[in-house]
């Protein structure tokens, strides 16, 4: 019995990495359209968002048979919680995506412009935080769970200058200001990535060591203060 | 050990209530806080959010002790699995209330300026779906919790509309940039507390249908396109 619940939990751990895979696929390629402007590769991202919500549930359903079929030890409880709540996320960095190509779906209706931001890079980041904090899961490893929540700070402050420098833009030349709108609200849902990456990183780090860490950046920022 | 048991549930969806209460206070402060510019407000808003992150642990805390303690019914579990991601769905609208102060901080940098949008029009649409979903919760009521997943759209609407005006006020009036795009951010925190309140809806159906109606709204739109 024991053994085929802890089988049950590495089937579950492999469905919420191939979840992850979808929607870290899917932000690649709302940025893959963000920089070549083509729009068969947002059709491609609005279309996976229905597999990766499927996946979803399959999931969700999973976590809750384990938890119904035997009383799971504390550090078992504590992993399928984590798994439900990692999941959540996930499927919220794919909206995210979503809203990314249509956003790019958007752009293409207006003439092409420099942008003062790096788009790509606040991607690269942001995608790179959703990869560390699964690959902490994988290997319970809270460490590198807690890198992550170090790389958020980052990811805030291009956001913060990315709305500054394009405000900056808007008043120098109001003709770019569809583009403008576009690449701000584009840099906002990459900071809501690197969020969710965050709340991801944070399951983990409770379920390795059942401590809870959340909120322990906005107490210390409020200490400070 | 059962009556102990129901005892506890109860306790359980209590705490979320004052919860519940503490996230749409929070919203209200600070459209308060943007309707008459009052910065002291914005800072109660954001101290208030330390309460709100230490009861979202407490919750947490709880509802894993309820499921470690005994193997609970079907329905029970999935009340607490609600529970819980309620729970993280409350956080988060009290997230969006301090993106909203910090907002309205920055606001008060400028001269003020009528804005083309009525923003606390669209946060008491908002504010009255996170309640409406709560209400759901309370009384079970999978039909109620189905009319959040209806006003949803009512938001996106607003949301999409303000961004329009928004973009055609700046091209038309530069000088009115920070203010427009201030604004523009407003609204689209509260079209997050919008699908935090889609979300909690959902989550109640779930638990009271026992069926999982997530992502109805995006299979349809996707079969009508």
């Amino acid at each position: 019995m024991r053994i085929r619940f802890h089988q049950s939990l590495d089937d579950l751990k492999e469905k919420l990495l191939v979840m992850a895979g979808m929607a870290e696929q899917a932000i690649q390629r709302a940025i893959e359209a963000y920089r070549t402007r083509d729009t068969s590769i947002c059709d491609l991202v609005m279309h996976g968002e229905l597999a990766i919500n499927k996946l979803e549930r399959e999931i969700d359903q999973m976590a809750l048979d384990l938890l119904a079929m035997e009383q799971p030890m504390a550090i078992d409880l504590r992993f399928i919680l984590a798994v439900i709540k990692i999941n959540a996320d996930l499927e919220r960095v794919g909206d995210q995506a979503v809203n990314i190509a249509e956003r790019v779906c958007d752009l293409n209706a207006f003439a092409a412009a420099e942008m003062p931001i790096d788009i790509p890079h606040m991607a690269s980041v942001a995608s790179a935080m959703v990869r560390k904090a699964l690959q902490a899961f994988i290997e319970g490893d809270a460490e590198l769970a807690e890198s992550v929540l170090a790389m958020d700070d980052q990811v805030d402050k291009m956001n913060e200058a990315a709305y500054y420098s394009l405000s900056l833009l808007i008043k120098d030349q109001p003709a770019l200001t569809a583009q403008a709108l576009n690449a701000l609200v584009i840099s906002r849902n990459l900071e809501r990535v690197a969020d969710h990456a965050t709340n991801i990183a944070e399951d983990v780090i409770f379920w390795v060591r059942g401590a809870d860490v959340r909120h322990h950046q906005s107490q210390s920022q409020n200490a400070a203060s």
